[in-house]
């Protein structure tokens, strides 16, 4: 099957997914808690990860059937993180829009994120009938890692000593624990053997991790149209892989001025093309994108063990999307 | 079995539950993400909800070894919306000591409410290990109206026509939800008949609606030395049981006295004692106690049906306590 007929599915559950996230929360009452909770998920979003739990599903025979709620709950589960993040971070826009914080205010938006867990577990639930506690304790672990990847997000900001094997810990809580769950919540509702989940967890999890640093390399390559801003972690002082790999390989003046955004914690707008030609002449950029890869393979050799040939095309083909994209 | 022997097993139990909540957040990491959490928790509080859990498991022939980490998760649950609550409130003081968002800041405050909630859950699933997916279906049930009872509280302050069935759907949502599923929760863990469980979901209930209207009525007759300020919901104009049955009660200048507090959202400090007084001459303190027996009687008639005259009394002794309570 060729990419855009993969594209074509993908499209198609997409809009599947987006129907059951609207009737979660549209048309509900109290409308002062779900209208701005609706507000954040009809913005909307890749859906990447309701789609890894029904491809996960299909892979090892199961039917998207029995795995649409609980896809629409680990969307719900990661909108809860953006709104909730956003107001830690500060964050004005969100693809492209006014943060929940924004448009409305603290109150609504610390609520708003609580209603939407709330809610996500609720449809988890439906699709956890029969003996399926193991599905609601992956997702209940994946948001203790997400909770505890986002305390160490936000110590690393204002710490001076992290290193590359801190910051990886903390994205794999923060990012990629969730990208394994929704792989292993997949296999499980879909009756996967325990070495096929392993299989899709290992996927879910790699590409979790390469997922995290493209997003990182992202905002150095910049696609201001996509409303996101060139160089925004680095005037944040956020300490991404670029960065602390800059930091390890250069000497002199280079390391000098990484430094010094340490100390103040960002830069100006106005130095921003300098740090991304100090990441260039000393070739951060090629070094994210072979880590990148380095994940991306290792997320692919994964599921090489699927029986199915199709299914590892799907699985081949997501993956590469992921590393191509621009937003 | 008198009074005092009730009390001795509720403080030996507390004990039990104080230690599996420590146990719960103290020396886990990040230490950035649970010490907060833990500072909340070890700040104490009368650990109501686990009890009326290992009263409820015990009264239907349960053991209390098969409820007490879901009695930790209800008082995890409960002390994440007192953090959440507590930011929305602007409220600087909770058991005497300050609160979570003022003595660290509210993003630490977000998210240990965040852990705090993932924990509970965390803590639930350990008593869930066999079919028993209901009792985390009621849990998040129970959480889902806590969010929207928060949600309408929030509503309520703003709002003009605030009548007192909204005000007892209000708080059925936001308080009594989560007695109604502590009591279920342990007839649910302790193996009850569908019947048990009726009745002891309906003494939760109604207590927790007992319980509300008794809270509202301790701001007005003020324990300066518990940490409670007296008036603090006057001078705040919450819509309180007490408030909203004295504007129905009221005419002429006692109305239009009542009506202000509305429209200037809440009094001065110097005023406290003239509302208190106008409470007092309309008879609205009395109308709260019977109000507060009226539930109460419900509760106690409800658990009547349970099969042991044991667990009958000790629910019985429960709800004397909470209306005697002064703080």
């Amino acid at each position: 099957m060729p990419g855009k007929k993969f594209q074509q599915l993908y499209d198609g559950e997409k809009k599947k997914i987006d129907k059951i996230l609207s009737r979660s929360l549209q048309f509900r009452e109290p409308v002062s808690l779900y209208n701005p909770a609706y507000y954040i998920i009809k913005n909307g979003g890749k859906r990447l990860r309701p789609v890894m739990v029904l491809f996960s599903c299909k892979s090892v025979g199961g039917r998207y059937n029995s795995a649409y709620n609980a896809a629409a709950a680990v969307e719900l589960l990661h909108n809860f993180t953006l709104i909730h993040d956003d107001i830690m971070d500060n964050a004005e826009k969100r693809r492209g829009l006014p943060t929940l914080h924004v448009k409305y205010d603290l109150n609504t938006a610390v609520l708003a994120g609580d209603g939407m867990l709330a809610v996500a577990y609720e449809y988890l639930l439906k699709d956890c009938k029969n003996k399926k506690n193991i599905v609601i304790s992956e997702f209940t672990k994946a948001l203790i890692e997400i909770c505890e990847g986002q305390a160490l997000d936000k110590k690393f900001e204002v710490e001076r000593n992290v290193t590359i094997a801190d910051y990886l810990r903390m994205i794999q809580k923060k990012t990629a624990s969730m990208l394994e769950m929704c792989c292993k919540t997949g296999g499980i509702l879909g009756g996967g053997t325990e070495k096929e989940i392993k299989a899709l967890a290992s996927f879910g999890k790699n590409i979790g991790i390469a997922f995290q640093i493209h997003d990182d390399l992202l905002d150095i390559k910049g696609y201001e149209e996509f409303g996101k801003t060139t160089g925004g972690d680095l005037m944040e002082g956020k300490k991404t892989f670029l960065f602390l790999r800059a930091l390890n390989k250069t000497r002199g003046k280079d390391k000098a001025d990484l430094e010094r955004m340490i100390e103040n914690k960002g830069i100006k707008r106005t130095e921003v093309n300098y740090f991304i030609d100090l990441y260039k002449r000393n070739g951060i950029i090629e070094d994210a994108e072979a880590e990148i890869l380095n994940y991306t393979k290792k997320a692919v050799k994964a599921v090489d063990t699927l029986k199915n040939e199709n299914d590892k095309e799907v699985f081949r083909w997501l993956a590469g999307t992921l590393i191509k994209r621009n937003k």
